[in-house]
């Protein structure tokens, strides 16, 4: 996927929004344990509800790796029935990975090959050599931790360097080096919103990944104000607030009025 | 595991080997792709070989993924064979994880409740979230990345800092305070090896995971040099140059040899 092509579904479908599916066992409806594949009868039930008002849906492999090998089963199926029934939605995997080289070959070839999925999160700690395999693949996207929402994001991503600048500026800076906007994003978390007009000077065109809006606290309208560019260019995700938004047998309904309701205000947002 | 059990290993093997099982198979010995699960087969038959001159196994995560879901049983199984047949070597689940708190909490749940392994490594970038559920797990470890040995890790790892320290030794400092030296330990490539002595000033008496011996050209006499400390301190890892070093009928055989080469080399360097 282009980020043209990206832009003209968040146009066609006035929406912004990416669903995560963090689908912990644990936490969805009773009565679905008794499918032999909960999981994956909760994320379909789920993306069934909402893929009118998503243009991207982000699994986090946390939550599958908890589950084993049957976690994984259950993300490759999510995976292929997203892009078998809904082809133009986005697919990221929220795995933050980052290793050497060899290795950094085998993640992709992992993510992009076996599961096919369009876009990884990545970890730069280890620098290029973990990103480069990512950006070899063609129409896939990696996508960058820069400065992320939690509250200890500070304790190394906002360090000063000896120039001045925070060390996050620096890994966009230098990354925003190694591919283009058609196969690198950041992550750059809500809660930060007003960090994000800094952000703009030094990627103005790049898409970004917003997570931390709902359960996190971070504010919508704050996010668009500082993060929208001429072609959108802000991704923002919300999770739980929508997941879980019911934990009756109505939930993939109140999913989707959840998605719904934050479309529409995007939709206001876009103009 | 404790550090002392791991120091008592060590003592009794004369060896501070960890093998890493960067088990690809398109490199594996083409007779064992006739057995149903070629990688666990070739793991057990490796494992049998080198168990008497190693202390640790480092199955990198990578490798495992790029088989998807069946990749993760091969791994599982791998695990389930050492705890059961090895008790006291040391198992790394090589993954550099790191996410927030919540996400953090489903990848401590996946590889210390789920897959039994005793340690795991994390990558630093995202703070102290991402660090402190897996030091919650009695007798589990964290191993984060500190100084790596790809040529990459130039691109942030060793930026200056506004005090002029190196951004590894600022990320070292501070999360030591977090945890303890019986549940986290430290990733330092072996092609870096005389920071090693700075390293040891910041923290003397932690473990330091040693990868980049062997294939990516890390002397272990230098790593030795410099990093050992009075109750061992290092466990070093070799991977391709064991796992791979025949590729005929005889891979397991000259495995063992060559661990057992390393191995003679550790007891002669810890004296």
């Amino acid at each position: 996927m282009t980020s043209e092509e990206l832009y003209g579904s968040i146009l066609k479908k006035r929406s912004f929004l990416c669903v995560g599916l963090d689908t912990d066992i644990e936490k969805i409806p009773q009565h679905m344990l008794s499918y032999e594949d909960p999981v994956f009868e909760f994320n379909r039930a789920i993306i069934d509800a909402t893929a009118k008002f998503t243009v991207c849906y982000k699994p986090n492999l946390a939550f599958y790796e908890a589950e084993s090998s049957r976690g994984w089963k259950s993300l490759a199926k999510t995976v292929k029935y997203i892009k078998d029934k809904y082809p133009d939605i986005m697919i990221i995997a929220d795995a933050k990975r980052g290793d050497i080289g060899n290795t950094s070959d085998m993640y992709a070839k992992a993510f992009f090959s076996m599961m096919g999925v369009d876009a990884v999160t990545l970890s730069p700690y280890m620098g290029r050599d973990t990103v480069e395999p990512f950006l070899n693949y063609e129409g896939k996207w990696a996508v960058l931790l820069a400065l992320t929402s939690n509250t200890s994001s500070e304790d190394f991503e906002t360090l000063r360097l000896e120039d001045g600048r925070y060390l996050f500026e620096e890994i966009i800076e230098k990354s925003a080096q190694w591919g283009t906007i058609d196969n690198l994003m950041y992550v750059v978390g809500a809660t930060k919103a007003e960090m994000l007009e800094d952000i703009r000077k030094i990627i103005p065109n790049h898409f970004l990944l917003v997570p931390g809006v709902g359960a996190q606290g971070g504010s919508l309208r704050e996010v668009a104000k500082y993060g929208l560019n001429d072609r959108c260019g802000l991704i923002v995700n919300s999770s739980r607030a929508i997941i879980y938004a019911s934990d009756g047998l109505d939930f993939a309904k109140v999913a989707g009025e959840k998605a719904k309701e934050i479309q529409q205000e995007m939709s206001e947002l876009l103009g």
